[in-house]
Protein backbone atom coordinates (compact mmCIF):
# COMPACT_ATOMS: atom_id res chain seq x y z
CA UNK A 1 0.00 0.00 0.00
CA UNK A 2 3.16 2.01 0.75
CA UNK A 3 4.27 1.95 -3.17
CA UNK A 4 0.03 3.00 -4.34
CA UNK A 5 0.75 5.91 -1.57
CA UNK A 6 3.76 6.96 -2.91
CA UNK A 7 1.92 6.52 -6.59
CA UNK A 8 -1.00 9.14 -5.28
CA UNK A 9 1.49 11.80 -3.97
CA UNK A 10 3.15 11.58 -7.25
CA UNK A 11 -0.14 12.83 -8.63
CA UNK A 12 -0.56 15.19 -6.43
CA UNK A 13 2.74 16.52 -7.16
CA UNK A 14 1.92 16.66 -10.25
CA UNK A 15 -1.07 18.54 -9.99
CA UNK A 16 -3.33 15.62 -10.49
CA UNK A 17 -5.96 13.45 -8.41
CA UNK A 18 -4.18 11.71 -5.66
CA UNK A 19 -5.21 8.38 -6.30
CA UNK A 20 -2.44 5.55 -7.17
CA UNK A 21 -2.90 1.95 -7.29
CA UNK A 22 -0.02 -1.05 -7.81
CA UNK A 23 -0.42 -4.66 -9.25
CA UNK A 24 1.63 -7.10 -7.23
CA UNK A 25 2.42 -10.92 -8.60
CA UNK A 26 4.61 -13.24 -6.26
CA UNK A 27 5.78 -10.63 -4.35
CA UNK A 28 7.03 -8.35 -7.13
CA UNK A 29 5.81 -4.93 -8.86
CA UNK A 30 4.30 -5.32 -12.11
CA UNK A 31 2.34 -2.53 -12.67
CA UNK A 32 2.40 1.31 -10.90
CA UNK A 33 0.05 4.01 -12.01
CA UNK A 34 -1.68 7.10 -11.08
CA UNK A 35 -4.69 8.88 -11.89
CA UNK A 36 -3.80 11.53 -15.19
CA UNK A 37 -7.10 13.03 -15.59
CA UNK A 38 -5.57 16.45 -15.29
CA UNK A 39 -1.88 15.75 -16.39
CA UNK A 40 -2.77 13.86 -19.55
CA UNK A 41 -6.65 15.00 -20.37
CA UNK A 42 -7.61 11.69 -19.76
CA UNK A 43 -10.79 10.28 -19.13
CA UNK A 44 -9.59 6.56 -18.70
CA UNK A 45 -6.82 7.01 -17.10
CA UNK A 46 -7.64 6.27 -13.07
CA UNK A 47 -4.84 4.74 -10.94
CA UNK A 48 -6.12 1.55 -11.56
CA UNK A 49 -5.96 1.54 -14.87
CA UNK A 50 -2.55 3.15 -15.26
CA UNK A 51 -1.74 0.79 -13.13
CA UNK A 52 -3.09 -2.04 -15.39
CA UNK A 53 -1.77 -0.04 -18.41
CA UNK A 54 1.67 0.08 -17.08
CA UNK A 55 1.54 -4.02 -16.83
CA UNK A 56 1.68 -4.33 -20.36
CA UNK A 57 -0.43 -7.29 -21.88
CA UNK A 58 -0.73 -9.80 -19.12
CA UNK A 59 -1.50 -13.45 -19.01
CA UNK A 60 -4.92 -14.25 -17.53
CA UNK A 61 -2.86 -16.71 -15.54
CA UNK A 62 -1.04 -13.32 -14.11
CA UNK A 63 -3.76 -11.52 -13.40
CA UNK A 64 -5.07 -14.50 -11.53
CA UNK A 65 -2.23 -14.54 -9.04
CA UNK A 66 -1.99 -10.46 -8.44
CA UNK A 67 -3.62 -8.68 -5.79
CA UNK A 68 -4.19 -5.02 -7.07
CA UNK A 69 -3.96 -2.21 -4.61
CA UNK A 70 -5.76 1.32 -4.64
CA UNK A 71 -5.63 4.09 -2.49
CA UNK A 72 -9.37 4.67 -2.58
CA UNK A 73 -12.18 2.35 -3.17
CA UNK A 74 -12.54 1.22 -7.01
CA UNK A 75 -15.03 3.24 -9.27
CA UNK A 76 -17.28 0.97 -11.65
CA UNK A 77 -14.51 1.46 -14.71
CA UNK A 78 -11.80 -0.11 -12.17
CA UNK A 79 -14.44 -2.66 -10.74
CA UNK A 80 -14.89 -3.78 -14.41
CA UNK A 81 -11.79 -3.88 -15.41
CA UNK A 82 -10.83 -5.95 -12.24
CA UNK A 83 -13.34 -8.63 -13.71
CA UNK A 84 -12.30 -8.43 -17.18
CA UNK A 85 -9.14 -9.69 -16.20
CA UNK A 86 -9.96 -11.92 -13.21
CA UNK A 87 -7.68 -10.15 -10.60
CA UNK A 88 -8.68 -11.93 -7.19
CA UNK A 89 -7.18 -10.01 -4.86
CA UNK A 90 -8.15 -6.40 -4.11
CA UNK A 91 -6.57 -4.42 -1.33
CA UNK A 92 -8.38 -0.80 -0.88
CA UNK A 93 -6.73 2.09 1.28
CA UNK A 94 -10.38 3.99 2.20
CA UNK A 95 -13.89 4.01 1.26
CA UNK A 96 -14.94 5.96 3.31
CA UNK A 97 -14.46 9.68 1.39
CA UNK A 98 -15.74 7.32 -2.02
CA UNK A 99 -17.58 4.07 -2.21
CA UNK A 100 -17.09 2.11 -5.38
CA UNK A 101 -18.60 -1.13 -6.52
CA UNK A 102 -17.28 -2.95 -3.98
CA UNK A 103 -20.60 -5.10 -3.74
CA UNK A 104 -19.97 -5.85 -7.04
CA UNK A 105 -16.96 -6.71 -6.57
CA UNK A 106 -17.08 -9.14 -3.97
CA UNK A 107 -20.99 -10.34 -4.88
CA UNK A 108 -18.42 -11.60 -7.68
CA UNK A 109 -16.11 -13.68 -5.95
CA UNK A 110 -13.25 -10.37 -5.71
CA UNK A 111 -11.43 -10.91 -2.09
CA UNK A 112 -11.64 -7.10 -0.74
CA UNK A 113 -9.46 -6.12 1.89
CA UNK A 114 -10.42 -2.41 2.85
CA UNK A 115 -7.33 -0.68 5.40
CA UNK A 116 -9.44 2.87 5.86
CA UNK A 117 -5.32 3.94 6.23
CA UNK A 118 -5.79 7.59 7.32
CA UNK A 119 -3.19 8.75 4.71
CA UNK A 120 -5.32 7.83 2.05
CA UNK A 121 -8.45 9.51 3.57
CA UNK A 122 -6.65 12.82 3.95
CA UNK A 123 -5.18 12.44 0.97
CA UNK A 124 -8.80 12.60 -1.12
CA UNK A 125 -10.86 14.73 1.99
CA UNK A 126 -8.25 17.47 1.43
CA UNK A 127 -8.71 17.01 -2.59
CA UNK A 128 -11.81 17.10 -3.17
CA UNK A 129 -12.50 19.71 -0.13
CA UNK A 130 -10.40 21.80 -2.43
CA UNK A 131 -11.02 20.32 -5.98
CA UNK A 132 -14.85 19.65 -5.62
CA UNK A 133 -15.69 20.34 -9.47
CA UNK A 134 -12.69 18.05 -10.96
CA UNK A 135 -13.60 15.66 -8.20
CA UNK A 136 -17.11 15.47 -9.37
CA UNK A 137 -15.83 14.69 -12.69
CA UNK A 138 -13.86 12.40 -12.07
CA UNK A 139 -16.51 9.89 -10.65
CA UNK A 140 -18.74 11.26 -13.42
CA UNK A 141 -20.90 13.34 -11.11
CA UNK A 142 -22.67 16.85 -12.20
CA UNK A 143 -20.33 19.87 -11.17
CA UNK A 144 -22.48 20.93 -8.06
CA UNK A 145 -20.47 21.80 -5.40
CA UNK B 1 -23.07 1.93 -36.40
CA UNK B 2 -21.07 2.31 -39.88
CA UNK B 3 -18.65 4.64 -38.16
CA UNK B 4 -18.39 1.85 -35.72
CA UNK B 5 -17.92 -0.44 -38.13
CA UNK B 6 -15.44 1.79 -40.25
CA UNK B 7 -13.38 1.71 -37.02
CA UNK B 8 -13.56 -1.98 -36.90
CA UNK B 9 -12.33 -2.21 -40.22
CA UNK B 10 -9.37 0.26 -39.10
CA UNK B 11 -7.92 -1.45 -36.76
CA UNK B 12 -8.02 -4.47 -38.96
CA UNK B 13 -5.90 -2.59 -41.45
CA UNK B 14 -3.96 -2.12 -38.70
CA UNK B 15 -3.13 -6.05 -37.81
CA UNK B 16 -5.33 -5.15 -34.49
CA UNK B 17 -8.71 -6.92 -33.39
CA UNK B 18 -11.82 -5.60 -35.22
CA UNK B 19 -13.58 -3.83 -32.64
CA UNK B 20 -14.62 -0.46 -33.12
CA UNK B 21 -16.59 2.10 -31.16
CA UNK B 22 -17.97 5.61 -31.32
CA UNK B 23 -19.95 8.32 -29.08
CA UNK B 24 -22.69 10.42 -30.65
CA UNK B 25 -23.84 13.48 -28.42
CA UNK B 26 -26.79 15.42 -30.13
CA UNK B 27 -26.32 13.67 -33.73
CA UNK B 28 -22.77 14.69 -33.69
CA UNK B 29 -19.83 11.93 -33.36
CA UNK B 30 -17.88 13.25 -30.22
CA UNK B 31 -15.11 10.51 -30.14
CA UNK B 32 -14.45 7.44 -32.09
CA UNK B 33 -12.15 4.63 -31.05
CA UNK B 34 -11.09 0.85 -31.63
CA UNK B 35 -9.02 -1.61 -30.02
CA UNK B 36 -5.33 -0.99 -29.55
CA UNK B 37 -4.17 -4.32 -27.65
CA UNK B 38 -1.80 -4.93 -30.31
CA UNK B 39 -1.18 -1.50 -32.17
CA UNK B 40 -0.29 -0.04 -28.84
CA UNK B 41 0.64 -2.92 -26.34
CA UNK B 42 -2.62 -1.56 -24.31
CA UNK B 43 -4.23 -3.92 -21.66
CA UNK B 44 -7.14 -0.95 -21.62
CA UNK B 45 -7.71 0.36 -24.62
CA UNK B 46 -10.51 -1.70 -26.33
CA UNK B 47 -12.53 -0.04 -28.88
CA UNK B 48 -15.14 1.65 -26.45
CA UNK B 49 -12.44 2.87 -24.07
CA UNK B 50 -10.55 4.37 -27.00
CA UNK B 51 -13.56 6.24 -28.35
CA UNK B 52 -14.01 7.66 -24.78
CA UNK B 53 -10.53 8.66 -24.17
CA UNK B 54 -10.56 10.33 -27.88
CA UNK B 55 -13.72 12.15 -27.09
CA UNK B 56 -11.84 13.30 -23.66
CA UNK B 57 -12.65 14.90 -20.78
CA UNK B 58 -16.27 15.47 -20.79
CA UNK B 59 -19.12 16.77 -18.33
CA UNK B 60 -21.46 14.37 -16.93
CA UNK B 61 -24.50 16.18 -18.52
CA UNK B 62 -23.32 15.37 -22.21
CA UNK B 63 -22.10 11.68 -21.16
CA UNK B 64 -26.08 11.56 -19.86
CA UNK B 65 -27.26 12.68 -23.59
CA UNK B 66 -24.81 10.46 -25.25
CA UNK B 67 -25.16 6.98 -27.27
CA UNK B 68 -22.49 4.73 -27.42
CA UNK B 69 -22.09 2.65 -30.42
CA UNK B 70 -20.17 -0.29 -30.18
CA UNK B 71 -19.51 -3.74 -32.98
CA UNK B 72 -18.87 -6.41 -30.34
CA UNK B 73 -20.69 -6.53 -26.98
CA UNK B 74 -19.04 -4.49 -24.43
CA UNK B 75 -16.97 -6.30 -21.54
CA UNK B 76 -16.83 -5.45 -18.06
CA UNK B 77 -14.50 -2.86 -18.32
CA UNK B 78 -16.19 -1.08 -20.84
CA UNK B 79 -19.82 -2.04 -19.33
CA UNK B 80 -18.16 -0.59 -16.50
CA UNK B 81 -17.18 2.87 -17.81
CA UNK B 82 -20.48 3.08 -19.48
CA UNK B 83 -22.05 3.14 -15.79
CA UNK B 84 -19.29 5.28 -14.50
CA UNK B 85 -19.87 8.14 -16.92
CA UNK B 86 -23.55 7.46 -17.07
CA UNK B 87 -24.09 6.88 -20.63
CA UNK B 88 -27.77 5.86 -20.84
CA UNK B 89 -27.89 4.34 -24.65
CA UNK B 90 -25.93 1.79 -25.65
CA UNK B 91 -26.32 0.16 -29.44
CA UNK B 92 -24.35 -3.26 -29.76
CA UNK B 93 -23.26 -4.35 -33.30
CA UNK B 94 -23.48 -8.11 -32.06
CA UNK B 95 -23.49 -10.40 -29.30
CA UNK B 96 -22.70 -13.63 -30.56
CA UNK B 97 -19.35 -14.16 -30.77
CA UNK B 98 -18.94 -12.51 -27.11
CA UNK B 99 -21.69 -11.68 -24.80
CA UNK B 100 -20.60 -8.90 -22.70
CA UNK B 101 -21.87 -7.45 -19.42
CA UNK B 102 -25.78 -6.88 -20.90
CA UNK B 103 -27.38 -7.74 -17.94
CA UNK B 104 -25.57 -5.70 -15.67
CA UNK B 105 -26.13 -3.02 -17.90
CA UNK B 106 -29.80 -3.12 -18.46
CA UNK B 107 -30.21 -3.71 -14.43
CA UNK B 108 -28.88 -0.62 -14.18
CA UNK B 109 -31.31 1.15 -16.41
CA UNK B 110 -29.02 1.62 -19.41
CA UNK B 111 -31.03 0.85 -22.31
CA UNK B 112 -29.72 -1.53 -24.67
CA UNK B 113 -30.25 -2.15 -28.64
CA UNK B 114 -28.82 -5.23 -30.06
CA UNK B 115 -28.22 -5.42 -33.92
CA UNK B 116 -27.11 -8.66 -34.80
CA UNK B 117 -25.47 -6.74 -37.61
CA UNK B 118 -24.20 -9.48 -39.85
CA UNK B 119 -21.04 -7.55 -40.77
CA UNK B 120 -20.26 -7.54 -37.41
CA UNK B 121 -20.90 -10.71 -36.62
CA UNK B 122 -18.48 -11.69 -39.91
CA UNK B 123 -15.56 -9.61 -38.72
CA UNK B 124 -15.67 -11.27 -35.02
CA UNK B 125 -16.00 -14.97 -36.43
CA UNK B 126 -13.03 -14.63 -38.81
CA UNK B 127 -10.48 -12.81 -36.76
CA UNK B 128 -11.13 -15.17 -33.62
CA UNK B 129 -10.84 -18.21 -36.03
CA UNK B 130 -7.69 -16.59 -37.55
CA UNK B 131 -6.53 -15.68 -34.14
CA UNK B 132 -7.92 -17.27 -30.58
CA UNK B 133 -4.78 -16.58 -28.57
CA UNK B 134 -5.21 -12.78 -29.24
CA UNK B 135 -8.46 -12.97 -28.38
CA UNK B 136 -8.22 -14.85 -25.07
CA UNK B 137 -6.28 -12.66 -23.95
CA UNK B 138 -8.32 -9.69 -24.70
CA UNK B 139 -11.14 -10.89 -22.95
CA UNK B 140 -8.93 -12.22 -19.87
CA UNK B 141 -9.17 -15.88 -20.93
CA UNK B 142 -6.62 -18.62 -20.98
CA UNK B 143 -5.12 -19.34 -24.13
CA UNK B 144 -6.55 -22.61 -24.39
CA UNK B 145 -7.14 -22.79 -27.92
Amino acid sequence: MQAAIDEANKGLDEGGIPIGSVIVHKGRIIGRGHNRRVQQGSAILHGEMDALENAGRQPASVYAEATLYTTLSPCAMCSGAILLYGIRQVVIGENRTFLGEEALLANRGVQLQVLNDHRCVTLMEQFISANPVLWNEDIGEEPQA
